[in-house]
């Protein structure tokens, strides 16, 4: 987005602040203080800005944004759309979300507006484009914040009648909706495309695909949501950068589907830090696993658009980050290609839901306290090394992700309801390469594996028929593909595959699903090594499945129960390359030794020398990001690093490192 | 049913694959090799067969009629009254049901129309002798399955006013119904009918005795609807036999009630096979006390309608039968009494909520799958052992059974809010008399106890006083008696009955209750022998009882607290008979002892040598059947049995045993 | 009340036995052998009292009242308003209560009237003033009931209508709400009074301010309706006492503001008497906490209006009372301030949901039986030691206690949404006080220090101004005054104090709040000794705070973590006084011998000798009760007491002690 520059800043709401012009002056001094040089605004501002229907007051916002710029922090100019005033929602209550149970919701709370509405999206049109065309050419303004947080979803008429013509267009008829749906079970076909409701707690919830096809809606609708509003602001002013910001781990649309409309990805970092039982390394690694998702979304750099210096407030206990952890966090976000760390917030507000969530300035307002001392160091490092804005990450390895296959895995009953757990599944594989230093990026399902040394496939539940031609081909061609248990189970209308599985993938694999187990929670299987592969022994957990082998050599076998002697992991050559098949889930500690071997010789990791444990190694384009994660301070060749400590290295192409930090 | 035939199938769901002639012919091969004779065919085709309002096509079902007929397979043929077309709940909303919150569903799910609806009756009765006058008469037509698995009740208007018409007959008056609820507690006296409304979350559920009465509604309702249907076909064809698929442990309705307006009880049995820490033994044996609770509906053979012939999609962890398990639990079954064994489903569905429920033929379509292969042995088993069909069980001993007394219990509040286990208590001495060979009937509170040498009577809150009297009478005439805890407290209205307790049973017991101690989970009372008794300790839990012995000789005592001496096992001689009196739940280990002791010499355990553990022995007519639910190989004086593997023996009455299997 | 009399008895429900004359009978039979002198008559005698709407039939009633009086036995006269007749209910829909999701209650339970409904008030106040004209100078009746365990809140239209005027009162204006409740957060500005509607599931629940005044309101109109029945009462009888019942730990009114409108002050008692792992001692205490919060609602003499003389109804697992515990509870509660014990209830119902509480006679309706003979017992005592009452407690040590801190503390997201635990905080500071033998009072926000030698300030989140100040004067003043982590944090309108903090006592404690460290269940951080501090060692849990020292010098610091070395104990001279801060909540070993140092020379414990653990003293006037609550007998200077016995001793003046009992 911008050279030689990382992005540094936060929320800031100075429209709480209006009657204390101290306050104001004093959040401009302690950001100069911070090295802050990106705000977003308004994100929550729509009352002060049009406090009656039509009546705009934008001069305290023009002021905010002037002070800005004159101290030399840009501002991400958001659309409030996310939260309307009272008088909106009193006046035309369409705009109220109504829920599943079909009851209208009453004012209150947030993102939580209807996203058909005509007269909501004509009303946040309005004043999208008064913003526009005032602050629109302002030359602080760098970025849009579209909205916030989209989420949810409505289930009003106006919606219904939306979700009907989304089908119609999508089948083209009722029979093929019948068809897709399998609505003979249960005689629940349909005979007129009025029928069709969205599923309800006393409604609908048999049918997977009318719940598949739901959740696909919502998505659309979302999006489609967010396009008006960014067209709106286009319509004003064409060059402008839009992004939203997006959440962890979370399932309400399909995210690749949102980055294709946006300019910039960006994501609410939130991570459990300090949770008995978890290393700041686990922790670290289930954060940058989210950090490879939002660059793989438009396979660029992101922004890390929220995170907090300090504690959040809506954990069950709300930990606050231990010193030095903050530090740690911005760098790993940079490290995984953010070109920018932002908070939420910059200063704590006073009253209602948040204003215990941890700001850069809290309630005592003091500069000497420690979470403004860490902020304040950690501006200072992104300004000293603002040359890696910008940098690209090369093509290592790939993680097949689906949200039709999130949500479709998450809505069919059997094998175990319990959970499948699909983003505990990837995150086993993401950590094994993390700790090696081998980069991962996310892949659509309509993504080419092409280029990429070794693509994983986990838990694909749901496989489209041409990802599976595409896989084939990727082996055919000398590719390294490792495929779990539960995958190739059913097509794209969540209509299980007939014939032998998974499907598309038996021929590739050597190996023919024939029984899935599931596991209750602490329940395993032992699992031994075959013919001599290295892993001794591993337990096989969650979901087990037994396959017939059909050309695959088998590399551990389960060793108990009446699967004994079936294959847990095989290998098989398919053409130019190699397809690995991992029946079951292991224990955490069977990932990092598999991936070891099948990543020597094919991948190299981010830095040269073996590194301890706890210590991480991530390649950003020339720049290679070391960190201490332990608790412990290691000695590298060319470092030595304190718990916690991170330094960065400049490759120069010749093979030498030199250190920035 | 029938004469040396077991009924032998699955739910058949050929309107699912109508459009694939080839997995049409296919199934019928493989009926064949899996030696198949009976489907249930229908059960969910109403769409199918009145595809638009009066509008009936019937002759795809002719074909799968004529098809299976001339394969050897009869027809169970269902009614499709369990799940509605769509056009039907859309043009007439009050089919749908309204649940307690008053608030009427949607359209979606099944088995939830409302059982007063006169349109739905109409509706349902024009489609069912549509089919009565179609299949009526087909020879391959045996057996009619009305509607699915009765469950749920609705709230609406029509159900509340129907529910006021019932009380009124019940009752006859306002002041009867005050009285029988004692509703001047709290102030609750009803001045007129229309103040009478069902239970609600956010309306009545202080009166217990509404709740009762609710819930005696509903199953009069239930049956009322079977009845309509049955009616229905029977106008048609008055030689049509009808079953109902009842479930498991369900409360929904009076079973008994239900029984006697149908021909044949079937039930849909889905065992938690393999959780983590039951034997196969103790899952085997609660499936057991199922069977025999179907056989004591009707005092006769009783059909397995559902079963998995490997795992369902429903539990939370949904567990695949082990190699052997399907043919010992299909042998079990007809052990019990079944003349049929039945699975849901034939064949998986590609798509919708149950596609991943277990079936013989499964989405590879395999006939070399070991789920196929396991499904043709049984069925060739059961061709084979055909003499077993209609044989009848003795009369031994009986335990008192009252749905009343469930629901009263279920909702009385006080001692023990965290669950009485009614089910639990009853299954600790069905499980003892199960291992040693005794066979169990279930008696409702208006049967007979004459014939039977032991009658027990767990945990019965609710004693009607003319069923306190047929129990003295059966003490007095020589029977043997058990009572236990928590018994004789309320009448029919669920009124405690004022006096000395268990209610018109204290001089039978010579016991006079005095206080009731529940425990908390984990929590006991150890309780010692008095006297010499054979049981040196046991440990009270649940609910314990204190009573002052008033004649009765103690056989263990409270070892501990203040109710330290206090029975916790009496005897008592009474006229002919013997009283015996539990004073609480004990643990596992206590029953078996227990009853080895009270039946010797009074009952005779189906097979005449001692049997080691894990081995049991069931007598069905001149049958006996031995089991092996050990994990290892048993040796027996006329059969050595691996795991899991079944001999059964047939008794010339010689004294001599025939080995059949 | 009366002098030399201690009141006994129980709730009374003659109504429900009309048709028994026998049992009535019986009745004032048993009351005499009990020594019962006071019953509560009438609580749920609505339908009873007025059948029809305007028919009044109370000749049962006056019968009831003269049979009694005869007897010795006074009346509590309640009105007849916590359950309402069906007829009323069917006739005005308004009465019933709308629940927060906006649905009306249907007829059924009791408690849930609305307050506001003009229609309720008036068909309460014609029924109070017919029972007021009829018995209001009957000379039986010594005190009014008005209704019964005041609860809950309505959200119907007329409620809404009466929040909205009761805000418009309080805060003159909408500018002053929305500033407030800082409703710039999140564009929430109401521009119209019309747009405020209380806190709702599907509606409002981020404003805190909102929250936090909805349930000021409800306080209000829940007192104001008390207000109502109790006006109309005394406009017919002006001398009338009225009580009203109140609940244990019970948030669902400010129990200071009912106190200011009644006359007596009583609450109804139910601990979890022997749950696994809790002591009777532990028990006792937190029940003893609640007999103290009532004593200081009034400051003087309460009644235990309802305990039970055996069990209730509706624990998980309702445990009797176990030999002596009955006993031991009813003078305990004279020992802190009762002036009369009663139990629901006298007699067990017959049906409906309470049947199974216990009662001073059961079913069985004898004499003989344990809790029967236990309750006369009781009555003997308390009709022997009648010269207590009316004594009076002397000031010792204080616990800040404010309804708007719970409520507030309980409405705020973070640190800790696992629970912040505000009574068990109360309850660790006041059982080290019990176990030392000095009395506690709880002080309202508005009390005055001023006479006590103690103040505790237990997490006095939500801190007034003005209660600041005058924690100040008190330290000033030679005053010892404890803090907590987690006080003067926000004010009256949950707005965050800026600036530093605790707000308002930095210079009194001599530190300032640095971080708040929530902890996990479980999770605590290792305190140890400063500067010789006697407590070596200590756990600090649930919520850390650190803190920067400010002149304060440190007991105990942190030992662990990154705030090792912070205070987590201090201790600051100030003026003539000391305050202590605590900068977390500890493990329960800590508080003992914390307050034992702090006590020692300042406050006199109850009785002169030390006591054996499970031995408390509790001081009432001039009488002292000991209770031995261990398992084994004690051997005292001046008596030996078996297990749960209690001797009470009169102190004459002269520094002897007179045993009493």
């Amino acid at each position: 987005m911008q050279q030689n520059t990382l992005w540094y800043g936060a929320d800031y709401n100075p429209e709480q602040w209006l009657d204390r012009p101290d306050i104001l002056e004093q959040d401009i001094e302690l950001m100069r203080k911070a090295h802050v040089n990106l705000v977003s605004l308004g994100i929550f501002s729509w009352t002060c800005l049009e406090p009656r229907e039509g009546e705009f007051h934008m001069d305290w916002l023009a002021e905010a944004i002037d002070r800005l710029y004159a101290a030399g922090v840009c501002v991400d100019l958001a659309t409030p759309s996310a939260a309307r005033p009272a008088w909106l929602a009193q006046k035309y209550p369409q705009v109220r979300r109504v829920n599943a149970d079909r009851v209208r919701q009453l004012y209150g709370e947030r993102e939580n507006h209807c996203y058909t509405s005509p007269v909501y999206r004509e009303k946040v049109r309005r004043i999208d484009q008064e913003l526009a065309r005032r602050f629109g050419r302002h030359p602080a303004v760098v970025l849009w914040h579209i909205s916030n947080e989209f989420n949810g979803e409505c289930h009003c008429e106006l919606c219904q009648q939306a979700f009907r013509d989304w089908l119609r267009a999508r089948y083209g008829s009722l029979e093929a909706i019948n068809r897709a749906w399998n609505t003979r079970f249960w005689s629940h076909e349909y005979t007129d495309f009025s029928q069709i409701e969205s599923p309800a707690p006393h409604g609908e919830r048999a049918m997977c695909g009318l719940l598949l096809d739901w959740k696909r809606f919502v998505s659309h609708q979302t999006v489609d949501f967010m396009k008006w509003e960014r067209d709106s602001v286009r319509e004003i002013v064409p060059e402008a950068k839009v992004c939203v910001n997006l959440m962890d781990r979370f399932d309400g649309f399909d995210h690749f589907e949102m980055a294709r409309e946006i300019d910039v990805a960006s994501w609410d970092s939130y991570p459990f830090w300090h949770r008995p039982g978890d290393t700041i390394e686990k922790t670290a690694i289930s954060c940058a696993m989210m950090h490879d998702l939002m660059y793989s979304l438009k396979d660029r750099p992101f922004l890390m658009m929220e995170n907090t210096p300090s504690f959040v407030n809506w954990h069950g206990v709300c930990k606050s980050k231990k010193p030095g952890v903050n530090l740690m966090t911005g760098l790993q976000a940079v490290a995984h290609g953010a070109d920018g760390v932002l908070y939420f917030q910059w200063r704590q507000s006073r009253g209602a839901c948040e204003k215990f969530h941890g700001a850069v300035v809290g309630h005592d307002g003091r500069e000497d306290h420690r979470v403004f001392r860490e902020a304040a160091q950690l501006g200072d490092v992104l300004r000293r090394i603002g040359r890696v804005a910008g940098a690209r990450k090369k093509k290592q390895a790939a993680i097949v992700f689906d949200y039709d296959n999130l949500w479709a895995l998450d809505r069919s009953m059997g094998p175990r309801n319990d959970g499948h757990g699909l983003w505990e599944e990837v995150e086993r594989h993401y950590a094994a390469l993390a700790r090696l230093g081998v980069g991962a990026d996310f892949l659509p399902p309509d993504g080419d594996p092409h280029g990429y040394a070794l693509v994983i496939v986990p838990m694909l539940y749901l496989m489209r028929e041409d990802l599976a031609g595409r896989l084939r081909a990727f082996v055919q061609g000398g590719g390294t593909l490792v495929v779990t248990m539960w995958s190739g189970v059913v097509d794209e209308h969540d209509l299980c595959y007939l014939g032998d599985a998974p499907h598309g993938l038996t021929d590739v694999l050597g190996v023919r699903r024939t029984e899935i187990v599931p596991m209750y929670d602490g329940e395993t299987l032992r699992c031994v090594a075959a013919g001599g592969f290295p892993i001794a022994e591993a337990k096989a957990e969650a979901l087990c499945e037994i396959a017939a082998p059909e050309g695959a050599t088998p590399l551990m076998v389960y060793d108990e129960d009446y699967m004994k002697g079936a294959p847990a992991v095989a290998r098989h050559a398919f053409g130019a390359g190699q397809a690995y098949y991992l029946a079951a889930r292991f224990d955490e500690g069977f990932y990092l030794p598999f991936y070891r071997g099948l990543c020597k010789g094919r991948l190299a990791p981010a830095w040269p020398e073996p590194l301890p444990e706890g210590v991480l190694a991530v390649r950003r384009g020339a720049y290679v990001f070391l960190q201490n994660l332990s608790d412990a301070p290691v000695q590298l060749s060319q470092a030595a690093l304190t718990p916690l400590e991170t330094a960065i290295f400049e490759d120069d192409g010749s093979g030498a490192y030199k250190r920035l930090l």
